[in-house]
């Protein structure tokens, strides 16, 4: 049975800067990673391409839509589904969520990933995680498309928002993502309409290491992750040992 | 090098039902389990050995000791740690707390278990997790009793106090003790002066089961768990794998 | 003056887990109560009959329906509102909304029951718990279908979810259900769909009776309450006496 | 250039009662007001117009309206937008989203005010505080009507809501309206159909005084402010100095 | 068997603007009134006085002490203990805590009132409020001094501080006392060396009432409170009704 | 009138990575800059130290004063005071107490900044704020030391703590520490026992200037600063203007 593994993104950019890591880094582990993105952010975070001139929507999305489909490369994503329901606001309504479903379906992820649960910055991004908990929880009804395999329980993570103190949120798991970071920040790299943002990121990712290891065990046997990536986990862990 | 782990309890039979099956399951796998119990409950959990006649403090401590030497050998307790230092108030002062250190040093234990961080009824309860947040990070210092080993960064989980939503108390982490129940059961038993809680915590432990269930997959999978124990993780995981 | 009280569950099997008691002692004590079901649970609860070859949305409903009857009639409910607004998600249009403003204006109930405001695993409760609190709001309007009677200020009751501690649900309010605690056990044996569940509320009922003995007074009076449900007020009080 | 500010009110009559002091004291210094009321409250919040014989929906409006263009008069805002989208419940499309996209691209004000995030007791309120940090996200998109002069980044603050405790309301700036408060009083007393709210909303003036006073030094130098407003920020402040 | 009421107040001073309705009206309706004031509130809260030239610290304190006792007799208080322990900071010790029981088991309150749970501009009153939660636990504990009755499970409310949004608090409980009015008012005016606060207090009286109004009924029908007062409970209700 | 701020860091080189860059702009800007540390965290944060053969407890005191002296100066620092009681944990007692309320007298401060509210990974950091608030209400006291210059009501900054997110601490206020940086950077390679963290802490500059830019305009408009420092404020702002 196949390792499976979803992510979903508010925009184009998003499952880069926020989970590029754990994306490559599953992908090296056998993982097979589909990745949603929503939307290509092609009105909300392409300031740089409408400062040219000429621009229309449609170049812009055709750009980062290329950016998206490097950045998915990089990373080893199995699958990129572009949903193209707009931006700057999602347009979420009945069909995407019922597409959403079906990549649930398909998918049987062990574990899904999407944004903080608030954002007063960026509304897109909780109305993606909202809408990725109403698609988990339909695809997990008997009585929807009957005969269809259903879901289990896969855990839902958070990724790191942008400003992380004012979206609320709060990372329970720190994953060391050293092994990959050349591959994470290729697929940064990719975005080249965002490149105020590259040297954010890689400052992010280094910091998270040194926080893996002081959690490890700090001065006092702490394991040397030099890159890291952070996760906030929406339902309790079924373990058999703490 | 041995697997350890350490359980803080208030009063003594605190560690029964909070996390009697955690420690009963620990000690099969072959940790060395280490119970350091604060106090008896000598004032204010022996109600039942109160209401007969003659009875005194010294009587009352002896009753509670020998229930709770049992209750650890019914477990598989490899240590149990009798502090005595009083209850309803517990008298924590710098010398207890210097005990605690020393016994994190001694056990350097992979994880600790200690109460919830509120508990209105029970002031008790958030005293001892606070003197034990304490007693962790001063045994962490290099500075302190120089020369012994320091301590690492080990997970410390919250047991699940009697009022779980009064006390704040949110559970990331559920433990299938179906394996162990038996034992903790018999541990349970031993707490003869507190009979009326007997049932209620084995609802306790079957409820957690069914959220077992439900958490690792439901009935599209989930894994048959019939008892199981919740914890709240004060520190992020660090990990390798989501 | 009738004495009447309103319930919104969002699938047919809520009210009977989650309020039953309440419904059934309330029926007894001379209040006319409502239960409104916006959807039969058909998709999303109904895993049991959906295992069944040959079933349909059409059958599971009136399975559903069934025992929604039957355990409305076990409680003593006066009246049984189906609205079939659809499941996973619940179709929450205005006209629903409007519905239940009806509702409200005819029952003009001396409390509401709903949800919890959260429920990462059921989107669908806090949705119907918002939809309650609108048209709560919209029943008060003096400029609603102007000639009806408006609505006074009822307490709005959140009942226990399944998860309580993931659901950030908080009680404030315990009722004692001994005196009908039969009539409540009957009314779960109806939900057959649902068996996995019968235990896990008695285990509720009998612990949140535990807690009704230690709030009203413990070893040292508190009253020999052997069922109670357990419930969070959105609004204060007004009161007299404290 | 222009210094401008922008509130935004569900209701006619919310933006004197919470916001009117800021309002006047910055038309005073100099800003252009600008104030969008989506409703006239026509429905909810005009019980004293609806007692009266022959009422209708029209004439409510009409008369709701008069109070409203008459206490912005006596406020000095300068320009009074009527969105007349309906009031219990506002009815937000994406039409009126829109519209507000408009006002702020058109205005760039400095700072912006809205509702609580939440009300229990009127839904509309945080709906409008929603659909206003939407447009404001929406406005500082570079790829919404492409050309025009996007939006900065102006402070949301929050004002104050009827019962601050239940709405989750935290103020952490107080402006000191004493030299307007004549002006907002006035404005107050255009609101004919509540006037039990005058004294309330003067008493909470009162009180916002004292804490002005007590805040800024107390009796060890506190500017002697009379009658405040307080406001919560959403964003963090930039700035040069603490 | 007498109804009483306990009252734990930091500084002279705060019973009678927090909670001096509820006192006026328990002691009418036949409760046996206890309040403990733990300091005289003689550093921190005697501004007015310090400023007299030749102040000490014992004028301070028979001044205050003197508006104390007025202020309860005009309360219908029927016992005022002074502890007289120290304020700015309390000097809460064991001796303290231990006195604070013996009143408990005294009074067998069937509720007791004190201060909110946390307060940055006076950390004295959230240490009496945990002092009280610790002494009604050790009041409850069988084995302390064992033979005296133990206290049941009163009631904790906290009543309101002066800035309530920063204290985290928030009321569940709305008191009626307009009945009681005169007497709280004419309490008040016994505290001179708070003038500045007198009005203050009103102003909250009023605007409780007109909370009291709304939610009992509002314009459907709310009882005509004219004052009130609010209260946060600490511990859930156990009711027969709801 | 001397414009003054205050800084209790709990160890020797909190101030530095916490707070460097506020203490050098205002002690260019022509603030008298008052820094306390309470320890030389002489035996929780000299790891590097102690690694050392021969160490003493003095020895480590005398190499941390250095560096904190070192650090003051490169600072700006006008008067660095060393209280020595004690870390791991700190001894705070009322003698300590009172020391900190005499530097707030002389001080005068126009605001103090200190640790988070909360820390699990560090009490010493939570227990140093507490230890400042009582402090500063104290010297708020007329009646404490009668005839000294009772405080005001400075504001009261937290600074940033290791791990935000774990500490539930959320920054209102980005200060721009572009300027000042390379003062910062010099103070904080006086820390030659931690070099480990200071990279960590240039990173968070560069990504605190990120938001600096984002919240002050971003694409349109925001300043390009490149360094900054959050603080989360604890008392409402008092303003004459929005």
């Amino acid at each position: 049975m196949d390792k499976t593994g979803l992510v979903v993104s508010a925009h184009a950019a998003d499952f880069v800067w926020r989970a590029g890591g754990a994306i490559a880094l599953h992908a090296e582990r056998g993982y097979r990673m589909t990745v949603v993105c929503l939307s290509y952010g092609e009105r909300g975070e392409s300031a740089k391409l409408w400062k040219n001139e000429g621009m229309t929507l449609e170049k812009v999305k055709v750009a980062r839509k290329a950016e998206a489909e490097a950045a998915a490369e990089a990373l080893g994503v199995a699958d990129l589904v572009l949903f193209d329901i707009g931006d700057y606001p999602l347009n979420i309504d009945a069909a995407a969520i019922d597409r959403l479903v079906d990549v649930f379906r398909q998918v049987q992820p062990s574990f899904v990933l999407s944004h903080s649960l608030d954002d007063p910055y960026n509304t897109d991004h909780p109305a993606a995680t909202r809408m990725t908990l109403d698609a988990r929880m339909i695809a997990q009804a008997w009585g929807h498309k009957p005969g269809e395999k259903v879901l289990g329980a896969p855990q839902m993570y958070l990724f790191e928002p942008h400003q992380t103190e004012q979206c609320g949120w709060k990372p329970d798991t720190i994953l060391d993502i050293t092994d990959v970071w050349e591959k994470k920040r290729a697929a940064i790299e990719c975005m080249e309409g965002q490149e105020h943002l590259w040297d954010y990121y890689t400052n992010v990712a280094e910091n998270r290491g040194n926080q893996f290891r002081r959690n490890s065990g700090g001065q006092a046997g702490g394991r040397p992750a030099r890159y890291a990536e952070g996760f906030q986990s929406i339902f309790p862990r079924t373990v058999d040992e703490l």
